[in-house]
C-alpha cells in the first residue's frame, strides 16, 4: 500500500502549519465555491457470532445499523467541532451505508459527503465512517470486545483545484 | 484474529437493544461505582515522506501530534454526545500518546481513559484514538491522501463486574 | 384538523428515506439559494396562578420569558445538531415572541426563522418554539408540574420550490 | 385541565429566580443523591395518510421511528446544554417508545429518564419527547406540513424530596 | 500586581504537562469529593453613553444583562468542552451578577460556581465571566466597538486539598 | 481610554434589542456578502516565574501555547453557540498567535478571523482570544492562581457597510 515508488505527496508541506510550525486553519478565502464530494470507507472486524447477531437485527429490526447510520450522519455534520483545524461547513449531503462481509466477518461502512463550497469534505466522510464504526463497537461490545475498526480511508474525492482523487 | 474456536462472546445478546430490538441506553442504575480504566490503540499508515514531515514537525515544533493529542482528549470528553447510546460520563483521566513506527511507516496512537463510575470507559479511549487519527489525517492530507486509519481496538479494560479484559 | 378530504400530502413519499428505507439527509445540492422564512407557534398551558407568577415576573423583571427567549434563539441555531437529518444552516434571523393568554391560561410562543439558502427553516422555527416551551416548563416546574406543551405547528413558510404554506 | 379549584401550585414561587428576579441555577448542593425517575408523554398529530407512510416504514424498515428514538435519547443527554438553568446530569437511563394511534391519527411518544443524583430528570424526559417529535415532523414534512406536536407533559416523577408526582 | 517578592507559585510545575511536556488531563481519580466553590470577577469598560444605553435597558427592559447572564451560566456548564484539559463536571451552582460602575464607566461581572466533586471550579467561574463579558460586547458593539474586557481574575476559591484562596 | 469628547457611538441604539427591548438576532438577510476580517488582542498577566515556566515549555516543548492556540481556534468556530445573538458563521480563517512580554510579565494573545459573508467576525476573534486566555490560566493555575486576563479588545475590523475600524 505504501509503494515508495509512487509519488504520493502532492505537496511537500503541511498546509495546516504556518511557516513557524504553528497550527492554523488554512485560509480558504480565495477559493472558488465548487461542487465537492468525498467517499470514505472502513470496516469493523468482528467474531462471526457477532456478525450473526447484527444480521439477525438487520433482518428483523435493523437497529444496530440504523443507530450507527444516524450516528455517522450526525457526526459528519459536527466534523468542524471535532477536528481542530477543519472549517465549519454547511454540509449538503451525508449518507452512510453498510455491507456485511463474511470473510473475514465484518461490517463494511461507506460514507459519502458533498456540498458546494470552498473546501473539500473528505474529513466529513472519514468522520462519518469513524463514528459509525465506534457506534457499532459500542452496541456490540457486551458480546465482543475484540472487534477491530480497520482500513478507514478516502476512496474518492472530486471537485476543487486539486482535481479528482481515486484510490486505486 | 477471529479464531472461531475461541469463545469471544461473553454474553450472547446485544444489551443496547431491548427485547423488541429497539435502541436504548443500558440501565446502569444498579451498578456500583468502581475504578474503571481502558486503553485503546490504533495507527495511521502513511507514506514514508509523510512520516518524515511529521517527524520534522515533532522535533522542531511538535504541532501535528500536539494538535492531534488535544483533539483526542477533547473528543474523549464528548463521547456521550457522539455515540448515541453511551452514557455521559465525568471522565477523570484522558491521555493520548504517539509513537512513530518505521515498518510500515505509521503513527501509532495510544489512549487511556479512567474514572470512578458505574460504567466502563472503553468508548472514551476508542473515541480518543479515532479523533486523534482523523486529526493527523486532516493535518497531513494536503501531502498524502492515501493514509489509512487502521487497527483501532481495545487493548485493556479493568474495573467493573465484567472483570479485566486484556487483548492477547 | 385531520380532514381526510383535504389533500394534505403534497408528496406521497418520505424524502428522508432512500429507496431501501434507510435514513439519509436529503441532497439539496441542486437547489437554488432563495430567501426562505418560517413561522411556528405553540403554547404552554398552565394553572392560572402560574401565569400570574410569570406575569408578575414579566412586569417587574421579565426573566422567565427573557430566559426562554434566549433558549429558543440558541436552540434554533443548533437545530442541525439536534435533528438527525436536518442540514446545518447559517441562520440569518431567529426571533421568539410571547403572548399571555387567559382562557385557557397559557403562554403563547411564536418563533420566526429566515435565511437565504438552499433549504427551508421550518425545523429551526419549530425547534425554537419547543425549547422556549421546555424552558418555561423548567423555570416554573417547582410551582406547577401539570403544565402542558401544546399545539406546536408551522403557521407559515415561504420561499423555495414548494411555494408558500399558510396554515388555515 | 386547568381546574382553578385544584391546588396545583406546590410552591408559590419560581425557584429559578433569585430574590431580585434574576435567573440562576437552583443550588442543589445540599440535596441528597437519590434514585430519581421521570416519564413524559406527547404526540404528533398527522394526516391518516402520513401515519400509513410511517406504519409502512415501521413494519418494513422502521426507520422514521428508529431515527426519532435515537434523536430523543441523544437530546435527553444534552438537556443541560439546551435548557439554560438545567443542571448537567450524568443520565443513567434514557428510553423512548412509540405507539401509533388511529383516532386521531398520531404517533404517541413516551420517554423515560432516570439516575441516582441530586436533582430530578423531568426535563430530560420532556426534552426526549420534544426532540423525538421534532424529528418525526422533520422526516415526514415533505408529505405533511400540517402535523401538530401536542400534549407534551410529565406523567410520572419519583424520587427526591418532593415525592411522587402522578398525572391523574 | 505582580510583586516578585510574594511567593505566588504554590507548586513549581505545570500539572497539565507530563514529564515529557505533553498535554494531559490531570488525574483526579485519587481526589476525595469535597464541596468546592469559586468566585471570579471581571469587567467591560465602555463609553459613558454605552453604559447609559445598558442602564436604560436595565431599568426598562433588562435585556442586555439578562442575556449576558444566561450566556454566562450556559457557558459555565460547557467549560469542559471549551478548555481542552478541564474535566467535565456536574456543576451544581452557577450564578452571574452585574454591577454598573461609573468611574470608569463599566459593567462589573461576578460569577460563582460550586459543586461537590473531585476538582475545583475556578475555570467554570472564569468562563462564566468571560462569556458574559463577550455577550455584553456583542450586544453593544453596534454602538461602541472600543469596549475592553478587563481584569478577569479569580477572587475566591474554597474546598479541596489546596485550601482556601482569597485574592488580596 | 473613554474620552467623552470622541464620538465613539456610531449608532445610538442597541441593534440586538427590538423596539420593545426584547433580545433578537439582527436580521442580516439584506446584507451583501463581503470579505470581512477582524483582529482582537488580549493578555494574561502573570508572575514572572509563571512566564518562565511557559517559556521553558515553549522552547522545549511548546505545549502550553500549542494547547491554548488549538482551544482558541476551536472556540472561534463555536462562537455562534456561545454568544446568544451571534449568527452561526462558516469561518474561513482563524489564527491565534502569542508573544511573551516582560514588563509586566504576560502572554500577549492576538487572534485573527475572516470570511466572506454577511456579517462581521469581531466576536469570533474576541472569543478566540478569551478562550486561549482561559486555557493558559487553566494550564498554569496549579502554579499561579493570581493571573489576570486583561485588555481584551478589538484592534481592527474591515469589510462590510460600517467600514474599517482601527483602534488608535
Amino acid at each position: 500500500m505504501n509503494d515508495p515508488e509512487s509519488s504520493r505527496l502532492s505537496e511537500n508541506r503541511l498546509t495546516h502549519l504556518d511557516e513557524r510550525g504553528r497550527a492554523r486553519m488554512v485560509d480558504i478565502g480565495d477559493k472558488v465555491p465548487a461542487l465537492r464530494e468525498a467517499v470514505a470507507r472502513g470496516r469493523v472486524l468482528m467474531a462471526r457470532e457477532t456478525l450473526e447477531l447484527i444480521r439477525g437485527g438487520l433482518v428483523k429490526k435493523g437497529d444496530v445499523l440504523a443507530v450507527a447510520r444516524v450516528a455517522g450522519i450526525m457526526a459528519a455534520k459536527r466534523t468542524g467541532e471535532l477536528i481542530p483545524l477543519c472549517h465549519p461547513l454547511g454540509l449538503e449531503v451525508a449518507e452512510v451505508g453498510f455491507d456485511l462481509s463474511e470473510d473475514p466477518p465484518a461490517v463494511e461502512i461507506t460514507a459519502r459527503a458533498a456540498l458546494t463550497g470552498k473546501t473539500g469534505v473528505e474529513m466529513e466522510a472519514l468522520t462519518a465512517v469513524s463514528v459509525a464504526a465506534l457506534t457499532i463497537y459500542d452496541m456490540c461490545k457486551a458480546a465482543d470486545k475484540k472487534m477491530v475498526i480497520d482500513a478507514i480511508r478516502l476512496v474518492k474525492k472530486t471537485g476543487g483545484r486539486s482535481g479528482t482523487f481515486l484510490a486505486e
